[in-house]
């Protein structure tokens, strides 16, 4: 491609609404334009990164036997009434009525269609598995659509849906899935980590989302030192402390702790460390038989935080996780929040595992103001149900005993899903069985966020200079910068003719013939971030040699024009295929 | 691709639905399947050929030197109101409110879009000319949806717009964009024309569709006998009758029509051909300056149809085109519709080119259940105004002079359109010129129906077997079916090498090694209209033969089987590429 004959769009000024580094770069390079609030037009140079993770994808989905579909994006009302989600799924669906009033949405995803699409389709378990995928655009109306691609309402997704006649089959798609995602994000040079993710709430058996290590990322993820243990905050077990709890060496007290409402305040009002104090907080239960739910106490060390997921996932507490009110928990325990504890409490008390190991602890006497220091399980307080509550924090022992925690941030580029019978048996998705009955399909759903890959990688490549794309989604492979080609025929004949030739070898190159100053197109050149960069210069024509820079290298060298193409054949990881 | 791994979804039985072959055959060879009215589902077999065909369309613009991008689905209606379109367009645009309550439109087309693009990044004619386009899901409400994909609601399509400083360089890019058009159906195998258009609602100064020929177009396109002449039936121009008006040679005369109120009945109750008898319509006048809207009189000879553009585009007639109700007529000329003529008519007349050339003609007395014979013009009725104001007929003469015209049935596939400052101005839409003076952008528009291209290729190209497909966008371009291989261990072996050997030839091979019957899979494979197909039986690996037979062949040949490769490149079209 010749830079005179295309869009190059780059701006100097960092954009002042762009909060992270990939949003700032992508607008600075002329990758991206904002049309709305999570509505971005890409321009030729982003497009053409974007088409190249796309083909990644393809290309492996693919290799995996998985089949291409391609689904409408506007769904009728009526298969998501079906599954129920019509009226589940909130704001982020994006409604519509068409010309005769009927209901439709804009697709966030696309298990209905497939599964009526599937239930119409097959009918034997001859025909499975089978696994199909589209890469397509889809909306989520975020309330908050924030960086960029990052996080946008329209966006390009690839999604697959696997279907099979029993778990041990979804089993062996779902490893098959989890391997080419791992050679997705390897080609795509990422620097990423598959990690167990919490699967509750829709009742399947196994979750991994896939993550891009990047300290912008929304979501923090956990990994052994040790193993290959990892998981999301949300699931990632915190064990129970080693050994038996030590044996009580204080009685129990009443104290007075006036206007000290936080664990903070009382831990320093009584001068322990947070973690001596019990942190007890109250949550609405699960419906009983009669329809009434109580309330439930959470029991947690002072210096940890609750895990609302795995709070949620205990079949007592009730679902979503509801904090009780200031007003019922003055009517149940008779004091305001500060001062409750589980000594005498009325309640049923689940305890933290690590809170359950405590010792001569303090925790509020369910009387406004006052604490009780010197408690002890056993017996101060019954400690009939211990689970795991909290969060893990750095340093905890690894689940799998294996080293200890580290927690980084993530963001999530793929995510792949056991939804077992949540669709089919909803929509009576069946096939014959080897023995000629009836059996309602196992599905595996297996999504990645194509366009949020191409900020990913942004944020992890880049300096101060622009982006540092890798050669495989690079826009362009090699830049080849003419100086002064306007005024010297023999440049730009040289530069032509250099063009022609990586280019006949295969290689994506960009020709920046454009009739501006050095500065400005080696600027541009580093901000879009291209790979490798040849300059055709007069004083390098007079000694027959070019100049080479990697866009990570520190130093430029000078290579013998015949040379070009050896040279960037060896630099470039093509080599190595 | 191996036919048992892969959704080869064919069905017996023509759907009762589906009214035209592309559409029948598109779910018979397990293409497409409906999810809603004008919503379809591509299957892997169709998405293969739709995918080729982008790639064509891709391949081409990108010759012309079109960018690539991506604009949004979803459009915010600010755009649109400052087009003026967000009023003006219909039923069509699918209107929605994000969670916000902002309105939004599902875009049918993106003019608005790409102009604000453009009007942000483009500043100086020296970025002119640039030509933009997109391959992208598009959404238009059809009030009725048909045909499958020929018409559906959603849909894929290659929009380009392209921005230019003047109209000499917007003609440069039209005329590019025409032959890439051209380029474009060439490959896909399209018998095809491009016909003038009518460019006058939007103002435009030219406009060409490329029209698909097939008997169930919905569009009339004519042409000419003898030269390149070709025009939509809107567009297409009556040329008036050769030579001067013969002499009166009858008196004019009332005489009485009772109850004869077409031209049909009054030509059979005169024993007087339509083509004597003058069609008298009277319709709105454009408002005058104080806001008075008349009626005009519109004479056509009996055996022509008005075409509504042409009468429409006349500065004096209102548009849209409006008849003249039953009480205005009354009002106006004191009869009902089936009496009127032009003789001492109040109202201005315009008569058609041909219906000037009539001699001793009837026409309605303007006078209830009266008409008038013998009347000639200048005569009897002045002729001040004489209009081409009629569709053409087949044998009229072409309007180059060269031949007569013809007509047929086309499927509009492309069009083309000089835009001219429509939106450009609206949008103040401007770069700086070579003065350094603001100049307000000319614009170009250039649509491919991409998803209709699959089934138009199929109107032209099938059998009462099924469909037949060009190779370059066969979903595969070979099949081999294997007779018995699940019985036969040497068939199997030598239809998996014959398979490994073309694919790496390059070719699209489907290896049809599914246990089913001989008749089965030789039913599929020609349903599915695969190009060529080769046969591994005991029997042919017994003489070291394969069976081939070309989709169009009437007969079946034994070639050896070292030959198959060279068989089927010399078989194949790429053989000439």
């Amino acid at each position: 491609m010749r830079a005179s004959r295309y869009l190059i769009a780059t701006q100097k000024e960092t954009p002042a609404d762009a909060e992270i580094i990939s949003h700032q770069m992508m607008l600075r390079a002329g990758m991206i334009r904002k049309l709305a609030s999570g509505l971005y037009s890409w321009l030729p140079m982003g497009l053409r990164v974007l088409r190249k993770v796309e083909r990644i994808v393809r290309e492996e989905m693919d290799k995996s036997g998985a089949q291409e579909v391609l689904m409408p994006a506007v769904q009728p009302a009526e298969l998501w009434q079906e599954s129920g989600r019509w009226e589940q799924y909130g704001g982020e669906l994006l409604r519509m009525n068409d010309r005769h009033g009927r209901d439709f949405c804009f697709g966030p995803t696309h298990e209905e269609v497939i599964t009526d699409l599937i239930r119409n389709e097959l009918k034997s378990y001859k025909e499975l598995p089978a696994n199909f995928y589209q890469i397509q655009t889809k909306f989520r109306d975020e309330r908050r659509p924030r960086f960029g691609v990052m996080r946008a309402r329209e966006f390009i997704m690839k999604d697959a849906y696997s279907f099979h006649v029993n778990a041990e089959s979804l089993n062996d798609t779902y490893q098959v899935m989890h391997r080419t995602y791992c050679a997705i994000f390897d080609r795509l040079g990422l620097d990423y980590r598959p990690v167990e993710a919490d699967s509750g709430a829709i009742g399947g058996s196994a979750s991994h989302e896939f993550h891009v290590l990047a300290s912008s990322g929304e979501d923090a993820i956990v990994f052994s030192t040790d193993s290959d243990y990892a998981a999301n905050i949300e699931k990632a077990e915190a064990v129970a402390p080693a050994g038996d709890r030590s044996s009580p060496s204080e009685e129990m007290a009443e104290v007075a702790t006036p206007e000290q409402r936080t664990i903070e305040a009382v831990a320093t009002f009584l001068n322990v460390d947070a973690s001596r104090c019990a942190k007890t907080l109250l949550v609405k239960a699960e419906e009983d038989d009669n329809g009434h739910s109580g309330l439930i106490a959470l029991i947690l060390r002072g210096d940890h935080t609750l895990n609302e997921i795995k709070a949620e996932n205990l079949p007592d507490v009730a679902e979503p996780l509801t904090m009780a009110t200031d007003e019922e928990i003055e009517q149940v325990v008779g004091c305001k929040a500060g001062s409750i504890g589980p000594v005498n409490l009325t309640v049923p008390v689940i305890v933290d595992r690590s809170a359950a190991h405590m010792v001569d602890f303090v925790c509020g006497a369910n009387k406004e103001g006052h604490h009780l220091t010197g408690v002890n399980w056993e017996r101060d307080v019954a400690l009939s149900r211990v689970e795991d509550l909290r969060d893990v924090v750095e340093g905890d022992p690894s689940p799998d005993g294996k080293g200890t925690l580290e927690i980084r941030r993530g963001i999530e580029v793929g995510h792949i899903f056991k939804l077992g019978n949540k669709y089919s048996k909803a929509m009576n998705a069946t096939v014959l069985d080897e023995n000629g009955k009836s059996a309602t399909l196992e599905m595996g759903c297996y999504g990645i966020g194509v366009s949020r890959i191409v900020a990913s990688s942004i944020e992890q490549n880049h300096d101060d200079k622009g982006i540092i794309w890798p050669d495989a989604i690079a826009p362009f492979e090699v830049a080849i910068v003419t100086l002064n080609g306007h005024k010297s025929p023999s440049v730009m004949a040289a530069g032509e003719k250099l063009y022609e030739q990586l280019r006949q070898a295969g290689f994506d190159v960009l020709l920046d013939d454009r009739n501006e100053r050095p500065g400005v197109k080696f600027a541009d050149m580093e901000l879009i971030g291209i790979p490798h960069r040849f300059v055709v210069s007069e004083r390098g024509l007079t000694a027959e040699t070019l100049e080479y820079k990697g866009r990570r290298d520190e130093d430029k060298q000078d290579i013998p024009l015949a040379e070009a193409l050896p040279f960037l054949i060896s630099a470039s990881p093509r080599n190595g295929l």
